[in-house]
């Protein structure tokens, strides 16, 4: 078994996990990274490989994700491409993960040029979510990972939107029943969108609601200065805003989104940009076809459509909901 | 489009492609490789990726592998992960390419533990196999790539084998329309094979009938001295040779098999190679599990099995064969 962490969820989880893992009585080889999206990039990924080649994997080792969405996206494309296609099972540790990464079998790295620019579609044979392990998360990553439960409502449920806004207290004490049903829910909707369209095709974008935007003050802002989850909540705002603007949805979901947001701990105004930069940023997402940027917006709660809008309306919405 | 090329084709037939290619008024972004299977590597895969990135291709740019299998390897895999997955479409310039390498969707590259260790398996959505091209092709290349040929006879088709033994002195002038037949039944035999097992789970392997062999050739001399159909050549000479002494073949298999391969121009006599390195090599292969080698085998001239065999027959059968 191949065992992929880092330095931070090893201590803590490590040895838990191990003492299971060697019940097996099947070898584990550990690679451990260091923390961070900077890691998860071409060097890790070479090195990774390499370090699997020394260990003699074969075609009939099994890859075991143990970590946040870095360490799931990274060790997924590993197994993607390791003898092209080893067997993986994630085992998410963060709250983001268990709710999006995890789940659809989108692996990848970022180039310089743009996040997730390389990558491979491979499915897990296993997701293994065990909410105990979100105890130690840290309260400002487990917030951003709300920001993408808090998705699930608007593209696709609006039941569910609104039994967030009375949940939220109560997901953010981490009671573990209240989690459990979150998790749950944001899978469910996850794994149904992707059965639909694994290849995104179509529908699938609609889970990148926020992301057009949040992608963009990632990588405009430096990536690391936000949590993706808190630049995907900055995203839902004016992706929202935009679908006001554009559509002319009910200006009240610009209000409850905030609202809920801000219950959940997360940021609802942006850093300033350059609009030129944001513009350009946005014109790289992979939703664009030939330069022309594409949004997911919200006609109504609980629906999500895939829409063109003019730079000039986009960039009055980030204006908007910036400082 | 994305074209991939080397410092070999482009002079040769670069210009005549561009100018096909303008027709169609869409732009040409080109990277141009240097030759030769050292190439394959991680380093060449990161350039192109960044460069693809650069040129702000996008999910509906198409890649063009024009070139050999090192060129359609390497675009192949930068294929499957840009972007996680852009279409790409295959334009062989060698035999080889055009017999085996083009055909299956399998791409990759070496790390320096081991060929192929890194893929994607990624069908391209054509491939285009000029005849014409093959003329510039140097004669010992042209030998390589019918030793691929050559190998269809005795894993699928023994009255292609016999064909082949009539043929051979036409296919070496190049005779066009000999040529044209011997790839045609090259390329059902692969897709046919390739069909019916697109993964490798189990019948796919008969393709590499002399590959374990040639494979171990290949990394054990240093990887350059031989020609990859070289290898396979004699790979393919040990690996009858134990068929014979393992499942009790008729020996003419080896004796037929050695002449058409003097014939086609290559050697059936390899260098000397320490057998423990040999072995070693052979057991890194990707068909063994846990660390008992398989061989491709053949019971009787057109049939093919997977069987395992005693390290010491096989290395006496590597010693029969060898200087």
């Amino acid at each position: 078994m191949l065992l992929v962490s880092n330095e931070t969820v090893m201590p803590l989880h490590g040895a838990a996990l191990k003492a299971e893992l060697a019940l097996s009585g099947r070898p584990v080889d550990s690679f451990v990274l260091p923390d961070g999206e900077a890691h998860k990039n071409w060097q890790s990924l070479q090195s990774l490989l390499e370090f699997w080649a020394e260990a003699g994997a074969d075609r009939h080792s099994v890859v075991l994700a143990f970590g946040g969405g870095v360490v799931g996206d990274l060790a997924g494309c590993a197994a993607a491409l390791f003898m092209r296609g080893l067997r993986f099972i994630q085992i998410p540790t963060t709250l983001l993960a268990q709710v999006d990464s995890s789940v659809g079998g989108k692996t990848g790295i970022n180039l310089p040029q743009g996040k997730n620019l390389v990558g491979s579609f491979h499915q897990p044979i296993a997701v293994w979510a065990d909410q105990g392990l979100l105890r130690t998360l840290p309260e400002r990553e487990f917030s951003a990972g709300l920001a993408e439960v808090i998705k699930y409502g608007p593209i696709a449920d609006s039941e569910f939107f609104s039994w967030l806004e009375g949940a939220m207290p109560a997901l953010r004490q981490r009671d573990s029943e209240t989690l459990a049903l979150a998790v749950r829910r944001s899978c469910e909707i996850k794994a149904a969108v992707v059965g639909a369209d694994e290849r995104e095709g179509g529908v699938r974008a609609i889970l990148n609601f926020g992301h057009t935007f949040g992608h963009a003050l990632e990588a405009g802002l430096g990536y690391g200065r936000l949590l993706h989850g808190e630049a995907v909540a900055l995203g839902m705002v004016m992706a929202a805003e935009l679908s006001h603007r554009h559509l002319g949805t009910d200006p009240a979901l610009v209000s409850r989104l905030q609202a809920l947001l801000r219950v959940a701990g997360l940021p609802i105004r942006a850093p300033r940009m350059d609009p030129a930069l944001f513009m350009q940023l946005m014109r790289g997402d992979k939703k664009s076809v030939s330069g022309m940027v594409r949004y997911v917006l919200i006609p109504a709660i609980g629906q999500a459509e895939l829409v063109a809008a003019p730079d000039e309306m986009a960039l009055a919405c980030v204006a908007a909901h910036s400082e």
